[in-house]
């Protein structure tokens, strides 16, 4: 088989990037080595930037987004028994839209069927070759048959744990990490969100999120050790514990449900530099990880998707690589902000075992100072709503 | 002897509360352990907030330095080879005024003796004593004499390393602190500055500031090692190193001279709380000590002793305690956010040892994203200009 790009992963990252590429003219084959449902079943992020939700318009997926997604024009910060909001729209003049990642990712398969662009799901042991030649190749495994693709690029779309940093020579990589000492334990509930807008909360007994993915089903998490599991946390004891760290106002609210999903997630700061090796391109969760703390992971994705469509097209417009040689840099100068902005909030809105007292102070200074300073709002609001490509 | 106010320190604080409250009618002895030669030979902080400088106008202090003292716009921020000014003004509304600490304590010394108001240079060994009755005294040696006051109250007003916060029983106050690992080795030289406003350098080798005290009078810093002595560092190497941390624009502009004062400090961020025990108040070094990296000491310490002289003021003018009983709270809400932004800046300009990949990448982006973000200039500006009382 041949094609111009190939993609490996269909998260929303490869999905999204196929589709730019399709309405550009420009080839590609999708190698997932998980099945269809299974990439639908997972549950991720839900806040889309206005940059992503543009980005999903002009990839022809938006009609869903437009209809089904909650804008969100402010989100709520609690600490100290208040609650303090930051006005997104007043302060930025932007919003944020609620559309859950997974609705995401079925609007973008069902447009990838439509447009008639192959995905191979289930293909095994992915191998990237001749990253350094003209013509690199990816060989696969699918029911028990070996197949090979010949491609100009390549496009590591594939998250964390896929393959394609693993292709690139270790020396060739710079990585820089930050791994935070909590995790964060998720609920999925078919009942209404306690509140119409997100509430971030900073608590003496640990942070926490009461999230949404709909008007009828909401998402909280809980800062949890690293060390426990999900069996530890029966459905009555994510309530109870929330509940402690609700404000009254917030707890009268609150409609407890049977869990359909539970998880705990390590919270994580990761950069792989370059965003390159020869022909061989990062997007997404593939060079980079953030904590959860501001909703950054599916954004970044889409902006390293944003760039790396445009730099192909003009490739292959007009024979330059001048745009592809300069997608490394360009992609991780909003890259380090982002991960700047999701350790920030994480490190202010979690409790870290054993602080100092002056650590817990400063915590508490900077959430005082915020409270008190629209010009830290609106920056704060800026980073959140998603800073310019 | 008696008095309404005892005030122990003829530093800034000391001296700027004694004339407040000479203004509003209320009587004061300053007791100083050192001569007044000494005292004003100390270099020490040069830029003042506009609530500082309208705090000495208000005590009548203001117009040498309304004259003498020098208006800046904004400060220049060094990094990556290249200089980005933060426009103050633009941002604010506000400027800040370069006025040295010894210009400030001098005027009010004047101030003082042409008020006729009592200090005691060379007060020896004082104690406080009867702090949680209505009567506190403060006892103290002059020329082999014992002395002693009694008074309402008693502002420390000593310093860091004074007698007053030594004066409250350990269990009941609160310390927080950090201790940088690094130091300021400072040098005062009768030569222009190199620019007409001051600039931080985030460099490779280590931070450095060039400051001045007047059009014809710099002050110069360089991040140094706290094992160093001032005697290994020969002008010569500190104009050398200097250069070294500086762009070739600024090098160009750099005058030498011989040093008229070089010495090492190291940084600290440092609280007590709260700033009473009894009938004793702390104000300014005595409670809080801030890394220099904000210019942020002396501005605090006057805030302090605005909150500190109305509460005294409304105290005899009124008989209800209810000012002076806010005063710790009220002070402090404002010392952990100047705490906190001497802390982000300290953090964001100086170089750590052994620092991680992690937080190097973090600093840099933390400035990258200064740089690029007008908000985030308006708020570091806000700070830096004072935040209001």
């Amino acid at each position: 088989m041949r094609t111009q790009v190939a993609i490996i992963g269909a998260g929303p990252s490869g999905l999204l990037l196929g589709q730019l590429l399709h309405r550009a003219g420009i080839e590609t084959i999708i190698l997932e080595q998980r099945s269809k449902d299974y990439v639908l079943g997972r549950i991720r992020a839900g806040v889309l930037e206005q940059g992503t939700v543009e980005l999903l318009d002009e990839a022809g997926c938006g009609s869903r987004m437009r209809q089904e997604g909650l804008v969100h024009e402010g989100i709520e910060i609690a600490f100290g028994g208040a609650r303090h909001r930051i006005d997104l729209k007043a302060l930025t003049g932007k919003t944020v839209l609620v559309y859950g990642q997974t609705e995401v990712t079925r609007d973008l398969m069902e447009a990838r069927e439509t447009a008639g662009a192959p995905i191979v799901y289930e293909a095994l042991s992915a191998r990237i070759s001749d990253i350094e030649t003209g013509h690199p190749r990816v060989r696969y495994r699918k029911d028990d048959a070996e197949y090979e693709i010949e491609c100009d690029y390549v496009a590591g779309c594939d998250g964390f744990h896929g393959i394609s940093r693993q292709s690139i020579p270790e020396q060739a990589l710079r990585t820089y990490e930050r791994v935070y000492p909590f995790g964060w334990l998720g609920i999925l509930v078919d009942k209404p969100p306690l509140a119409d807008e997100l509430i971030y909360v900073n608590h003496p007994r640990g942070f926490a999120l009461c999230s949404m993915r709909s008007a009828t089903r909401s998402r909280y998490y809980l800062q949890c050790r690293l060390d426990e599991q999900v069996s530890d946390w029966s459905d009555e004891r994510f309530w109870d514990e929330l509940e402690r760290r609700l404000d009254p106002e917030a707890r009268k609210w609150l409609q407890r449900g049977p869990s359909i999903e539970k998880s705990i997630a390590p919270l994580r700061s990761f950069v792989a530099e370059p965003m390159r090796f020869g022909n061989l391109f990062l997007a997404g969760d593939a060079a980079h990880i953030v904590p959860p703390t501001g909703a950054k992971g599916l954004n970044l994705a889409a902006s390293d998707v944003a760039y790396l469509s445009r730099a192909l097209a003009s490739r292959y417009r007009s024979s330059s690589t001048a745009e592809l040689d300069a997608y490394p840099q360009r992609a991780l100068a909003r890259v380090w902000k982002a991960v700047r902005f999701s350790w920030w909030m994480t490190q202010m809105l979690h409790r870290f075992p054993e602080p100092s007292g002056f650590d817990e102070r400063i915590q508490a200074a900077e959430l005082e100072y915020l409270f008190s300073s629209k010009l830290a709002q609106a920056a704060l609001a800026e980073n959140y709503v998603g800073l310019p490509y």
